[in-house]
């Protein structure tokens, strides 16, 4: 006779053993361990948040000072490795397996883990390609996750940062997992703002010992942009935004993009692009955006996560951004990332490192660092069926075969700081994927689904290009003198200038001697603060007045 | 001074107007009418449910009612257009605008709408390409739900059926759009079996005159399976299950993934496979499916949809189907096809025409059906970033290019009833498409993304080929006598037996000899309910006893 239920069963029993230590779903903070102890079992597979921005770092470090001889051989699930507890519970024996999609900031240390055997990773994934797998190959036993408030019938208000909350919470509740969360708040049900997450998917609920980190990753200080960032930009907005008329974008984070984002009143106003091009986003509430957004280029705003101190600013202009019947801001990374994918025209991003056919990698040393979310929004989504211009643009192929292409742009300067070359024949990522042992080089996004590369010499049209060599040629032409650029031939490059695979500054009227911080709509965080009528709190970090 | 909450007033004004006929959130059903007439204005963005299955008709009904001296100029999006009320609203004059994504049952209407001019089409998109837009440029004014339960505050549980509710409500409830949810119930807040939507989300809830459409879209009667499509699961069992060690999986609608599903318990365990392929799945509760999962071949299922007459079944085997904490089935489409493109390796689907590159498409006359799901599901996500045996089986290219590759299989038989070929040099949706004035041919899936074709010949080893020559003869070997495979030339067809592109049965060691109905698992509807236990409820247009 086969048993169906259990994963259910399992579920009951967990229950029980946690009720011994809260009052309905509340838990008592001071038993929180021990609730950990009795309710997550050897070898299960915890799902812990962990996402770009917000952590649930009271469960983390309560859970990393589990007793191993009670909880070990745990399987994690964690989307954003940054917090040392997460790889503190692989030095304590409390976990062995790790699934993961970024480790920025712990990715020294867990490449060295790895190196040692304290970690044994599963696979590097982007974030929404981990929490596909765990409604296919990896479903969770236990979630472990944040909420701002909660009420005592488990409901959840997420505020700004929902980020992954909901879709972890669906893939527990809603197959017999255990659904752990703790809020800054616990609060009556009529003082919740709004409900994000309904009570019945949550099964404890625990009061924090304090507020939840939060990570302001999207915000770029102007003060650091400099001529060259400004003259990428002009570069990218003649001739990649105005050429394709670029309606529906995501920007990738980074002071190329931020520099494009403070041009768009000034340089792009003055080429009368504004209502014309990027009049619908997919981003965080980038600080950076805020002029543009004041200046009416920005019709709406979709976004991954929230951005500390732009919850403010966002509240008041709802036109805009995403927000609930409360007024505060609602954003849903799977959703942003369907959105990204299916619903926008282009992505532009920076990039550390290209090799000769136009991969990239942020992986530049003996990092583990993983993908986060730019090859999802960095390739061309064939499943794709609607049309408008810009997608047309860049159309292919013969009868049934011709459709249209998402605008895949990288952006690098040629060279970084300290005169590192940024296009190389090999990527970095080769050796350190054969390092790590992993199965394939860790490259965030593909050559082959790059459409333009922006350096301050220029654009290559690579899409334009009919043949691998021809595209080589192209990218060598604005690669400058890195050992990439040096392979180029003036006389090819004439032809590709002719052909239209490149394109210089001069090619694209854009005016070399204008490229300076004169032309940015800001030139600090305090021009943020003005230019959103005092409605952005900027994160202490990046306040020096 | 800029206006930065038009939307929020609005809705403010539009819930005033609407509280006319409810009591709280509880519509009056003799006054939906009016409700709608007043919180609808003219040229309003309306999503209307409107999902793969089920229907808020009571809505559409009452929608298509209202007096199009009040109500006009509508742009409706409608994901599945499948009730004549649909088209109504545009005779009528309520609507004249439609972005949709598959209309099967209206699609010889729909099309003669669009030429009549009565229709204007924004796009034909895919399921979720339509969802994402709804998130950047297409954001809903107002959108018409349905439900199986509500309470008085607006808390849904949407059963078995979820499907997209979730997500049409999301896009409306944050970004100041009216939510209006048509059940089959009013309930007590405590008779909830469970909360699937917060009542934060939800404006108005109406009880529906009789309970939403549901059709049936996912059940094949094992009867109607003969020997060329067993054959064709015996190929496709052994030369690509088998062959490239599938675990995780899709499966489209149709007779020939039926017979895969009833041949893996006689078949696919004398040959050994049981526990070693199709593990875990990403569909919606198919019948034909019951018998593997009696057998223990089947790990998990993560559904789109549900599916008439499987409930009781599901909920009495959760450790396989999503369930909520009723026991109940949970589904989503937006995070099935989250799980369908980056955490399974391989779609199989039956296409109805193929040309000689592969294109396929299901569109072979003048109907206008849209596309569904399947461009979802049949491409190569290149977002994916983690590996499997399957997926790296298909790897190709060299140092940073080198990837995995998705299995995109194609199904078909050499000619459909009434001899009609399969295999085409051009698809009859290049026609369509011209005629209908689409930017682009529809294409349901485009042959440079199908890994694989299985014909009762054999199978295509399309990603194998290195040239488009290759792909072109390897297709034609197994397309039969239709146009394309009379193109085939036998000492071509033995060069690429030899390297690989091409096996034919015996290659595989399928004895054709043994294709018959004794090796279904089930033979008939009654069989499938046997083998449930007596679980499997089936719709009673599948009885006959």
């Amino acid at each position: 006779m086969t048993i169906w239920d259990t994963r259910r069963t399992a579920k009951a029993e967990r229950m029980t053993a946690g009720s011994a230590y809260s009052t309905g779903k509340v838990v008592d903070p001071a038993k929180l361990g021990d609730l950990l102890q009795d309710v997550i079992r050897p070898g299960d597979r915890v799902a812990l948040e962990g996402d770009n921005q917000k952590q649930a770092d009271f469960l983390s470090r309560t859970l990393a000072d589990c007793d191993p001889n009670r909880l070990n051989k745990l399987h994690m699930l964690i989307s954003s490795v940054s917090r040392s507890e997460h790889l503190d519970l692989f030095e304590r024996g409390i976990a062995d397996k790790l699934d993961l999609a970024y480790a920025g900031p712990q990715s020294v240390r867990i490449a060295q883990m790895v190196e040692d055997g304290t970690v044994q990773i599963g696979a590097i994934h982007t974030y929404v390609e981990l929490y596909a797998r765990m409604f296919v190959d990896l479903a969770p036993d236990v979630v472990l996750l944040c909420a701002e408030q909660a009420d005592r019938d488990g409901n959840l208000y997420t505020g700004a940062n929902t980020e992954d909350t909901p879709t972890i919470a669906e893939a527990a509740a809603f197959h017999d997992g255990v659904v752990i969360v703790q809020a800054n708040e616990i609060v009556d049900t009529a003082s919740l703002p709004r409900v994000d997450i309904p009570g019945s998917w949550v099964d404890f609920v625990v009061q924090a010992d304090r507020p939840f980190f939060l990570e302001p990753l999207f915000t770029r200080d102007p003060r650091h942009i400099g001529p060259v960032e400004i003259l990428k930009a002009m570069i990218a907005i003649r001739g990649v935004y105005e050429r394709h008329q670029v309606v529906s974008l995501n920007h990738g984070v980074g002071f190329d993009t931020a520099a494009i984002e403070l041009l768009l009143p000034t340089y792009g106003e003055q080429l009368g692009l504004k209502g014309r091009i990027a009049r619908h986003w997919v981003l965080n509430p980038h600080p950076t955006l805020i002029p543009a957004i004041e200046s009416g280029w920005v019709e709406s705003i979709h976004s991954f996560g929230g951005e500390s101190g732009m919850n403010r600013y966002a509240a008041a202009r709802p036109d805009v951004f995403f927000t609930g019947a409360d007024g505060s801001l609602r954003s849903n990374r799977v959703l942003a990332q369907l959105a990204g994918q299916y619903a926008i025209d282009m992505f532009i991003g920076s990039s550390l490192q290209i090799d000769a056919e136009a991969n990239s990698s942020t992986v530049t040393d003996g990092r583990l660092s993983g993908f986060g979310g730019a090859p999802n929004m960095g390739h061309d989504p064939h499943g794709r069926r609607h049309s408008s211009a810009a997608w047309l643009d860049l159309a292919h192929g013969e009868g049934a075969s011709r459709r249209g292409r998402k605008l895949v742009v990288q952006m690098a300067q040629t060279f970084r700081a300290g005169g590192v070359p940024t296009f190389v024949e090999t990527l970095d990522a080769v050796e350190v994927g054969k390092q790590a042992g992993m199965p394939l080089p860790p490259v965030m996004i593909y050559g082959d689904d790059v459409s333009h590369v922006v350096t301050e010499e220029g654009v290559a049209y690579l899409y334009k290009a009919h043949s691998l060599d021809d595209r080589r040629a192209a990218l060598a032409a604005v690669a400058g003198v890195t050992p990439v650029g040096r392979t180029s031939d003036a006389r090819r490059v004439e032809g590709l200038r002719r052909d239209g695979l490149v394109a210089f500054p001069e090619d694209l009227q854009v005016e070399t001697r204008l490229a300076d911080r004169s032309l940015l709509a800001a030139r600090s965080i305090e021009d943020l603060v003005a230019w959103s009528g005092g409605l952005y709190d900027p994160p202490s970090q990046f306040r020096d007045w």
